[in-house]
């Protein structure tokens, strides 16, 4: 199940033994094992997985010792929890989210040294669990508050979640084994104590929901997912104690999921709750619950969502914000929630088969969860976003206290996102293609082998450099089958060579090529990847009479290294009359220096006359992918850019 | 030095004994006395005035009872506190801050009742002090942390401040007694505990420093001055703790004031510690420090302030954003943050007789102050955001335990806000005049009788209603004296009438009327107050392509109560080539109703065609004063409207 190089062909799982992340009971889809995508090491998406191996995983494990996380779980194995405890109430989910990691990575190749590692530190935490299947360090031992003694903010179901979902990487690549036996025995823990006859209590922090649904499925337990349905039902009643200067919509305990209708609260909490409910609809076949999720999807990306696909518009709560409050300065999107939005919108894809939930994951792929890390894979974005008014501090090797600015960090007092990228990267084949009933389904483009079916694929592309995708066919059955292409939302240009044809224009959606394919055959998917103006809805005040560059996938920024000296990025405007021109990887955008009037000393901004700002000269603006910016030293840096003429003008583009 | 009537002359006070909440020790300049200005009960803020005294204090009283923060004191007087307390580490501050607003209301008028109230509150604290002076309920008895065990978050040194300062309302009014030698007795302690041989502390929340300079003034003790200069000094060197996911920044600890560029963080700690270093640079002849805080207040207020004179656009603590991070839907903008902002420019105008602060605080008092209360003085907005996106809830009877939100509400968790009111619209007069040498300075217009100096003026005026100010010189010197008036900053079109004269214009500035008074002379200032369009500055992102509508000093709003059916605030531009026509207190501006592009459902609001919405029908919006806005229930409200071209477009205004 294991392979030393990524391009080696292996044989095809059977699908009952695949190595996904989620297993839907009703589906006529199902992703990629993470074993059947190899990924090219020079590819986008392979360099940075080869980094996260290399790299990012022993990195957060470095931290996590040296902070003494996984020192509180040995205090509880050795009963000494009487001592200061290290760290925020739910340090022990940073020790799952690795293991998740390290088990997708082990999914993929053979690595004794990863593999050593993970059965110690999996023997660490079975040595803290106790007898009855309880596990944590936070609560419940001498010393410590008791068990459950504050579900609100106390995290124990959510840490419990994330160890489920380690265990689920761990049994779907290597069976089970200490860690699923481990989780087997939290899991009925928490089934006994939060069970229909149990405790009538929900988490503060969504998790278990979507940890217990999988975990469920993965060893075909299906009270485990019975157990997720209860607290997702009992959710949005009020029920948990509302913390100081809190609200219940923090935790969306204020309206059932049923009745939602938008995400809302804390970004991460919403999330990460709603793929947990849309893994209870689907098993449960609750099509109204479906329905709302997916009502609540659309609202929240048409109304809540950033460019990037960034979601949560406030550092306070570090939450959604209400309706087109996108502010670009202070849009938090945290990592996490990228994270977060990537699994609610997996699972509706796997429910649905829509294409839109699978562009939404793209562009938050490319834009968020890639931004995230530096390419070294040892410093983090947590929150992402889309104008940087103050250049960041100069890195530093230090802890980064707070999750603002400009600076990616080694690690954070509260350091959810650097594992949350880890276990991401690890798994990332498990989203770049599907199998939809009999279909070959190729998601997302990455340089690499693909098998999915009875279909074994060669991908070569530069994407999202360059938006042609080559697709080799190097084993298919000798029956006719489809290879499903996804053409993104954003390609209105796009053209489609089969094998022995002429190029011919495809639509945004789904293409599909359906005949008897033979080894070396070719498909040729050209996405005519160049950059283009985008345009505010006029509703997101914060920036009215502004345009951003997109590229494919990427959204581009504007970084102040770029600029000429004297220049800063409040200075520019852009030309829209003019198309935006292709760099190696960017794009440059005619534009203007812009000198704004002077007020007098002590005058507020705001006056009688209108300001638009006058050009002084023509410039060329340069804009790089927003994924790597920050990577050349402290800057500020805007997506957003004011337009020339000071309005959202319809752009001579490229004709498109 | 009271009197029963608010129009009944009163003879002059001797400038020693004026009762001021502010009398720097080295000042040309000194306001009037609280008794010296009697405003007329119809008036602007005669009204509001009679409203705080007669509702709002009894108001506060009533819900520090109910909440137990009365209680908390009585505890520690009957030693009872090892049971659990109630409220916020700084509940105590609450009833000095109604104390203050009690004794300045004492300071215009005789009522035994209240008289009876203020005496009884008193005693309470009176016996809640330790025999060394220390005065707290949260620290430093049984069952509670110990004294200064936690000086950045604790707020003792902040609780007493507010001691301080209603000590100094009760001085400056009554003379001494028993709040007066609490205070004293509270002072001495500080001095000894954070002395030069003391503690090298300070409190993480400043306000010890401007309670003890004035009551070091007041009781002419200038070690407490040096006390509260010492603690302005020790700032800035990051010895306070900085909590979890905080920064020193959040409590001005991290630069120190001499050295800081703007104010920052927290907008109620950094503007009260400003008004408190401004004391000390005045008193200590510190021109240096003087000057750092007068290019604070600069770059405050061409950068970090909003069209309000609002402070603070962040709701995450509750802080100063970076430059032109002026954000118009989450502006925070807190209540108390204007009356610390009224504080700093008071001082700096009092330092230096500068009138642009005197223009801030009339901006100010009238947007941010005058907007908090409800007209039956019994609800207030904590939070005055300049763009409310969803109405808030009906008004209920409870706490508000968030600060946000379209609604006033009686209570908060938090509830600073009520009482600074309270106490600044109780000494609302020492803002009105003032004494610049021997010239009478008229500083604020509100219908009543000022007597300044040799000085007695009749003002009659429907300020802000209407621009003309009749001035009748009730009583002036034999000699030849000067009446200095303000002409706001906005009043570009003023004409002064001076005695036996034709009217002549005048600029915005000061203006003065030098003359040989006699009795029944009469001066009139026409200010000549209509509507006017205000644009944004460039720089301020939030806000690009809209317009604001400003009338005298009042910004006014559009709130959705005023839209005909279907139409929502989002729904509409301005065509700011029509100047906006005068309503009885507001305006009417031209405008359209726009339609904007429909998307496809799950699309992001961002497009490759720019979608200037599209006119339908032409609209005459109607906007109202904001400090009266939600008055008329549940509305969703916005003072800066896009203008129908999209852009900031030079205004056809009235010609200026």
């Amino acid at each position: 199940m294991t392979s030393t190089s990524p391009l080696t062909r292996t044989p095809p799982s059977t699908p009952a033994s695949a190595a996904v992340p989620v297993d839907p009971a009703r589906s006529d889809r199902r992703g990629a094992g993470v074993d059947d995508v190899r990924l090219s090491p020079t590819g986008f998406w392979g360099r940075r997985q080869l980094v996260n191996g290399e790299a990012t995983i022993a990195h957060c494990l470095d931290w996590i010792e040296r902070l003494d996380w996984l020192e509180n779980i040995d205090r509880v194995a050795r009963r000494e929890t009487t001592v200061e405890r290290a760290g925020w109430q739910f340090s022990d989910s940073e020790i799952y989210k690795l293991l998740e990691a390290m088990a997708w990575e082990l999914g993929r190749r053979d690595d004794p040294a990863l593999e050593a590692t993970f059965a110690s530190v999996v023997g660490r935490v079975a040595a803290a669990q106790d007898d009855d299947g309880y596990l944590g360090t936070a609560f419940g031992h001498p010393g410590l508050p008791e068990r459950y003694s504050d579900l609100g903010m106390g995290h124990e179901l959510y840490n419990l979640g994330h160890l489920l979902q380690a265990a689920v990487a761990r049994v779907r690549t290597r069976g089970e084994d200490a860690l699923v036996e481990v989780a087997r025995r939290a899991a009925d823990h928490v089934c006994r104590e939060f069970g229909a006859d149990g405790r009538d209590g929900i988490c503060g922090h969504p998790e278990i929901e979507v940890g217990l649904a999988e975990f469920g499925r993965a060893l075909g337990e299906p009270r485990y997912v019975e157990q997720a349905r209860l607290f997702v039902d009992r959710r949005g009643h009020g029920s948990l104690p509302v913390p100081p200067l809190q609200s219940a919509e923090y935790f969306q305990d204020d309206t059932p999921v049923l009745d939602a209708e938008a995400l809302r609260g804390h970004a991460v909490r919403a999330l990460y709750l709603s793929a947990g409910a849309v893994d209870v609809a689907v098993d449960g076949g609750d099509d109204a619950l479906l329905e709302a999720l997916r009502r609540q999807w659309d609202h929240t990306v048409e109304r809540r969502t950033y460019l990037t696909g960034g979601m949560g518009s406030r550092h306070q709560d570090e939450g959604f914000g209400e309706d087109f409050e996108l502010p670009a300065d202070r849009g938090y999107c945290e990592t996490c929630a990228g994270v977060g939005s990537v699994m609610f919108s997996w699972r509706l894809y796997l429910a649905t088969g829509e294409v839109r939930y699978v562009d939404l994951i793209e562009r938050t792929l490319f834009n968020v969860v890639a931004t995230s890390p530096a390419s070294d894979g040892r410093s983090f974005f947590y929150a992402n976003p889309l104008h940087q008014r103050e250049a960041g501090a100069e890195s530093t090797d230090g802890v980064n206290t707070r999750a603002e600015g400009g600076t990616r960090a080694p690690w954070f007092e509260v350091s959810c996102c650097p594992t949350n990228v880890a276990r991401t990267l690890a798994s990332l084949p498990a989203y770049v293609a599907a199998l939809d009933g009999d279909t070959a389904v190729l998601l997302q483009y990455a340089d690499g082998r693909v098998h999915i079916g009875d279909v074994l694929l060669d991908v070569q592309t530069r994407y999202p450099d360059d938006g042609v995708i080559r697709i080799e066919i190097l084993d298919a059955p000798a029956h006719e089958s489809t290879v499903r292409l996804r053409v993104p939302a954003w390609a209105n240009d796009a053209h489609l060579v089969e094998p022995d044809s002429d190029a011919r224009p495809v639509e945004p959606g789904w293409v599909d090529v359906r005949r008897r394919f033979t080894a070396g055959d070719v498909i040729t998917l050209d996405l005519r990847i160049t950059p283009r103006f985008t345009f505010p809805d006029p509703r997101v005040d914060a920036v009215r009479g502004t345009v951003a560059v997109e590229r494919g996938p990427l959204v581009l920024c504007l970084e102040s290294v770029d600029l000429p000296d004297g220049v800063t990025i409040d200075d520019v405007a852009v030309d829209t009359t003019a198309a935006p021109v292709a760099t190696i990887d960017g794009a440059t955008v005619s534009g203007v220096v812009v000198t704004s009037g002077e007020r007098a000393p002590g005058a507020l901004p705001y006056g009688a006359n209108a300001e638009t700002p006058t050009p002084t000269s023509d410039l060329d603006i340069a804009l790089v992918p927003y994924h790597r910016w920050a990577e050349r030293g402290p800057a500020t840096m805007r997506v957003f850019i004011p337009t020339a003429d000071g309005r959202n003008t319809t752009a001579a583009t490229d004709g498109r």
